[in-house]
């Protein structure tokens, strides 16, 4: 297996790098990795230098992960693939595309195979939703979905986090003031992420209500999201209220969900998930306004099931279906 | 007007009297602070030492506040209102009761009379909720509500901002692992407040849901709420998606909601309602899933509007009634 990767010291990178060196997934002849700026990556105690992105820089990659931004994939994937690549690209440059792909392996690896082209990685906090909801769809039908996210500032990219430790260091040793008109992460709660459209809905909410009505094959499906950037250093958290099409008691939709998610923890929480490829859902109890409705809370690692352990996931899927 | 005020160190005890200072919505002849143990509080370039309760300690005084807690009202509002008293109590301890009044003054101060009772002032989640709620109420009825609360960690007392402060210190210096299987704030997102009924709300969630159905007077409205405790030093955030019964467009929620609420900020944030005494609504936008249904975000100073603030408009609107 020859594989690039393309961002290679980002954080979802740096997340990919780690896991491909832990979970030996495949043999791996050859890795190249990409950054703007050369630098030193380790892999399996060797030193690997980054390269800029070049022409015919692909040429006899099998998979190449990018995870550098829209713009890069845009200009770079299409080359990749004509260079005879397979992209698992972690941007949003081609999650609308109705002919490109856009899997989570738990929920609809079946659309699969193995050629040159480009396989969207979906947003980090529509992953672990749809996990969830796809375990819900199938036991008992899904018929409305409201979700309210609560993102952690590592989905915000390292100078963010960077910048989260550094504020939130100022206000502890009371250098600065917790009061603040301005808008800061640190210590904050955040009601947007992303650009706001015309309806009023920011980016990061488009991208959950229509990536998980494709990824779910549920293109009428209710579904409204509100998301929250929050002082977390990582994991994604999802308050869910959720309405199904049959009567169900708690016990049934715990088994429905436990095949899909871990639900051994009542409160699953950010500090929790984090480092961990599982994504974790507790809370659920029936919401008793309306029929068939219930709440659930859902956490996981937003750089790991979030990014790059469901790219590694789908590359894996790819090699069961070469062989 | 003879005040005293009951749990006079701690942190709403403390905002209450900053507010009483900087507001002179009275001329105070006598204020009595009430304290576990003895502390000195500086009130108006004096100093006064608390003093623990007693028996016979409240004889003389007009309006008593309490934010000690529910088993210290339990035990001694009841005592301060024989001994002549009016009780705003913010505790939990009375809100349920159907004979005893739960004011926010925006929304019910006709309630109010002027006589020796216990007055609760509600949760402080609930109150910045209730506000907008009428307001919605009043000029297009209310269908149901979904909220989801991020609660800042002031409202769990002064110990647990100690306590979040020295953990996110000790995360931010690398003494201690951000992964950590066991709940703590720092940097965290924690699904619950308080502790848990059989139906599987906790009782923050039904503290929200409980009192907001009483001081709207909508024993049948539609709500139902899930309470988060996040990494915010202080203000309260609320995701609420409503529905309403009649059709309207965004310009006439925002007028109605104007005439009660701060509507001027399109993302008002934790650190920016610190230290204010209005509530801020902000993203208010279209759920185009389900007809009427909107999306609208909240954010208050849970330590004022949501509990001294609060208090403190009782007690005027209890001072104009007298006059």
């Amino acid at each position: 297996m020859k594989l690039g990767v393309v961002g290679a010291t980002g954080l979802v990178g740096q997340k990919f790098l780690q896991l491909l060196e832990k979970e030996k997934s495949f043999q791996i002849e050859e890795l190249k990795l990409f950054s703007r700026s050369p630098k030193f990556c380790s892999f399996l105690n060797k030193k690997i230098e980054t390269q800029p992105l070049a022409k015919n820089t692909f040429e006899g990659l099998d998979i190449c992960f990018f995870s550098a931004g829209q713009d890069v994939s845009l200009e770079w994937a299409p080359q990749a693939v004509k260079q005879g690549a397979i992209v698992i690209d972690n941007s949003s440059a081609f999650r609308f595309d109705p002919d490109k792909l856009l899997i989570v392996p738990e929920v609809n690896s079946h659309l699969l195979n193995y050629k040159a082209q480009i396989i969207s990685n979906p947003n980090c906090s529509t992953i672990q939703l749809v996990v969830a909801l796809q375990a819900l769809e199938k036991a008992f039908g899904l018929e409305s979905v409201h979700v309210v996210s609560l993102q952690s500032i590592s989905g915000a990219g390292a100078g963010a986090l960077k910048h989260l430790k550094e504020e939130s260091l100022s206000i502890l040793k009371e250098e600065k003031s917790y009061k603040q008109h301005e808008i800061d992460y640190a210590f904050n709660c955040v009601p947007f992420i992303g650009s706001l459209n015309a309806e009023g809905f920011c980016s990061e909410e488009v991208k959950i209500m229509t990536e998980s009505k494709k990824i779910l094959e549920l293109p009428q499906l209710k579904i409204s999201a509100f998301t929250v950037r929050v002082p977390c250093l990582n994991s994604h958290s999802e308050a869910v209220r959720f309405s199904i099409k049959k009567q169900a008691n708690k016990d049934e939709l715990l088994s429905a969900l436990s095949s899909y998610v871990d639900t051994s923890e009542l409160f699953p929480h950010a500090r929790g998930a984090d480092q961990e490829k599982q994504i974790f859902v507790g809370r659920v109890h029936k919401d008793p306004s309306l029929e068939n409705s219930w709440w659930m809370w859902l956490v996981a690692d937003n750089l790991l099931k979030g990014a790059s352990w469901n790219g590694l996931q789908i590359a894996q899927e790819l090699v069961k279906i070469k062989k």
